[in-house]
């Protein structure tokens, strides 16, 4: 199958690359590249071995080659090319946060900017296969999830589900590795700045959290509400999420465990850890997977949840590529275990 | 005035060292090392100045040489070392968590082991100026606070003292720094095992959380449970502790800031950071400073606080200094303002 | 075929076992630890995804049940061992500093322990392949490089064979992550030593000295002596040798680039870089490739060549596994493109 | 002394006006900052405790108020505005290259860029006090050195001096934080790009190449030529040069150190290390010292000198601060010692 890569050159875009690479069942028609047109990736990211040259985005050309395609983009520039690109009867996936949301105005009071595909919000899928995968193999516009999207709401879905957790009580705490903020400068990636240097940020409002509420809500009958914090911590890759939720009854970490486990117990990339251990970023660094450990609090009657995953792996690029797996009727892993 | 140094090698003791060869009303007599005898500590800090030679430890010499003494020894040592040289009218730090608790039972669930000098407990006080400054003046025994309570205390005890607080809803999500961790050699602080990574440690009970909970418990009238969770980031120095908090009644931010403002503006070395500003490990590096952010998520009816301390410093060695400062009359800022 | 490793959790060890569990044609029989045995692996090191569990080494049990066998331990302990699978007519690839060196006199001195087994001294082929690729395919013991002579040989071997450098000019500055001083404790790799700080260690010799001047004097008709200064900097992985050499004759950069890339034109993992560019650590991490980048300084005669390897990939657990594709006929880059 | 520095915002302005915060015989008047006028610089600087505000450059109204004024500018920016204050009679040390050169061709070689201010490289005096602290004592005009061409002079002045070094055999490779690439973004010190990696940068030739060669040439009747490799390595302070140089005659490593001993014997700043020990960049973190360790290679005949400075301190500022305590008859340490 050929497929191409619309802004291949950001952290993002360039995982992508190096994981499609190695799928069995796709050859990389076309990269682009704003930035670095006409030169080779392997010059931009001098790991990827590979001759591919980036191009400028020529729609009409990629829409002919290609029967499959990823877009990398800022959001706000990627609907419109996900727009033309999706009447032309092509199988999207976008990573930006432009097909996330159900409801437009969400996105435009959290992005700031009008939505000009309203239109196509209600066919995209959210790209969270261990909720949706039926709707995601009938998609042809898939909207992959954020990073921190992700680790949360994996780490919280069971207990939503289950309708377990008391009023507001959800608490995110989340610690991402500098990736995260993408390859674009900012004295706030600096270097320096960064190193020795540990922070929360957007402590108000991150643009993350209506994702989570509005995926969790879908779960539950009732308005889910979130306090989540993201922090920034001096590494390249990982999120660790510390999720606190009170308890509406009395219940002990085996039983929630065990709820985990059923859960979550088809799923080739959710591991439940046994009783008594906690994830490290390091054990999901470049894999797709999500690890989970769980504790129950019994003095204040709150459960802990830590999830670990690789921001730009299950947090961005080998979902994508899980989640065209799936839309293209390929084994789930393919590509993805090692 | 001669202060002696006991256990001067660890990376406290040494941090006290350096601080103390800055001071200016005090001159260090001895400093004592199990591990480096009869070596200059310029030898294991090749960053401090100074020809102090390590000694073995001789408490007699000790008592007649010294006036002032601080022991920088690991738990359960220190008890007995202290009761000596309490019982030859030495004025003592203990920068161990030995006597720390008011209550001898919750020291023995915690750490293990009995404790052997109860009745030394009730002359103990703690040492958080910022509460006690009265106490501490008038003691000869001071039980310097552990690292995460000072910044997690300070965090809170506006909110406690005026009793703000909805049920056990107090949450602190600490990240630390790996000095935090001491310079006993163990696979978890081994550099490969720590860069790249973040993960919480001691997720089930850390022994911290009855220490915050004593003395949070004593700034009001109920009991004060709260869910602790600590985690290792890739630095070096520094505690960055994210206090989540259910708030009574509706307030906001601005009422919440006040509030800080007054209950900490006689303190020189706490700061309350204006509207929408929120402190990073990095800005309070080798200082005794405290600062702190405050916003309400008015969504969810909770306070978010978060504190920043350096480890070695507010959270051992200088608040160490400070307290000496206060017991023996110097301006409490002494040798800590560069 | 059926494979062991013994010495398996080691860092070395453990990457080993990750590259076999994807190699096509092998499959791990046994894997041995002395510290860890009765524990899966992947306890130990959680990012391994297989349920092998450590055994206590018996060599018995292995030479029967085993073709090939790694031994990934500490020198001398090696000798013994890699002795008993030899008579046993096993092929043995073994990654401590037993078997590098012809004369075991040179052995002797720097390693400070005798040698016991002399004899197989004679049998053993240094596992270099750009260098032995010949003799590897018909050696039973392969004595597999150490990290920092894979580096610098492969940058200096085309200027030695062809007698390029002048007298003794022959200088190699390496740097080092941390997984190269392996994964016992030292407060040498304590982070709170490493972290935020470079050091060169060893000045006076290191082990990987004679290494390499016996390699590279085999290419050439004259003694060989470099300086070798090996520097520790804070990263987990990598290493960069910048190694310097007076030219005996007036040579451009073009000249010499040429000669390096007619010199490994054959060779899959060694790649010349265009001129004016120069190899970082990051872009081979976790591969087998080394990267090398050439200039001539024209102004002191003295050619500036930069290569980088993985240290515990190209510098161990990868060439390791070129070594056995090469002793057992696979094809060579089998299992180590992706 | 009221003195004032312009470009406070850069990392080295910002860490001189901390050193000048605490100097006992200054006031700081006025810094300026064209990034950041009108705003506090704790503001930018959130570790630094002042009120002191950013201003717009006024260079009459400095002259007026100022007597010793620091220039912290980008080079080429900085000759125009220290030619104007040196005409009014000001004393000034500026921290750019532009009058580190005796020769404006190499000058314009390098920066590539015309000088402006040829007359005034004339009385400009090289800020190294180790080599001319008698004509700084004199000077109105002081040209602080680079960073590298510190260490780098500092490690190689008693062998040059005393004629040691064979023909152009002097190399030095050079590994230092990334501050001393400055508070200008770039790719290159993107976090991501630098964390978990080590590269050299500039191999052709780096500006300091020639300020290191002028200031070596001065201690001796020949050209010096050297062969200077710089290297970027994830840390934020520190640089560590490890230089070769072939010695003429045979000398063992007693006679180099009792050399260097005598050289700098009476220097408050310049530290030789005892035989065997090597200086760490952390060890000289924060302060003025530079610590050299100093063997022979005895087999090639040739001496290794490690220097370690911290490139923000004794690379900048801290040595700014030298150089104005030797200028206005102050106590050399003054100010540096803590």
């Amino acid at each position: 199958m050929k497929v191409s890569v619309i802004g291949a050159t950001g952290y993002t875009g360039a995982e992508l690359v190096k994981i499609l690479l190695k799928h069995p069942q796709v050859e990389i028609e076309t990269i682009t590249s704003q930035s670095f047109a006409n030169k080779k990736i392997s010059e931009i990211y001098p790991s990827l071995i590979t001759d591919l040259v980036c191009q400028e985005l020529n729609i009409n050309k990629i829409a002919l080659s290609s029967s499959f395609i990823f877009t990398a983009l800022p959001h706000r520039i990627s609907m419109e090319i996900v727009g033309k690109l999706h009447s032309r009867g092509k199988k999207i996936i976008d990573l930006s946060a432009d097909f996330r949301f159900i409801d437009p105005l969400i996105y435009e009071e959290w992005y700031g900017t009008p939505h000009q595909k309203k239109e196509l919000l209600k066919k995209a899928i959210y790209g969270l296969p261990e909720l949706y995968r039926e709707k995601i193999s009938r998609a042809r516009l898939v909207a992959n999830p954020g990073c921190y999207p992700t680790s949360s709401i994996l780490a919280l879905a069971p207990l939503v589900n289950n309708d377990l957790i008391k009023g507001n009580s959800i608490i995110i705490d989340a610690k991402s590795g500098v990736t995260g903020a993408g390859r674009a400068l900012s004295l706030a990636t600096h270097f320096p700045e960064v190193n020795e240097n540990v922070r929360a940020y957007q402590v108000k409002g991150h643009r993350h959290t209506p994702e989570i509420e509005e995926q969790l809500g879908k779960l539950t009958t009732r308005e889910i509400i979130i306090t989540f914090v993201p922090h920034l911590v001096p590494i390249n890759r990982g999120i660790l999420c510390t999720c606190y939720a009170a308890l509406k009854q009395k219940t002990d970490t085996k039983d929630l465990l065990k709820l985990y486990q059923d859960f979550y117990k088809e799923e080739p990339f959710v591991e439940i850890l046994p009783q008594g251990r906690f994830p490290q970023t390091k054990e999901v660094l470049d894999s797709n997977r999500c690890r989970i450990g769980i504790t129950v609090n019994e003095r204040s009657g709150r459960a802990i949840i830590i999830s670990a995953i690789d921001n730009l792996a299950k947090g961005a690029a080998t979902q994508a590529v899980q989640n065209m797996n799936i839309m293209c009727g390929f084994e789930e892993t393919m590509g993805l275990i090692q």
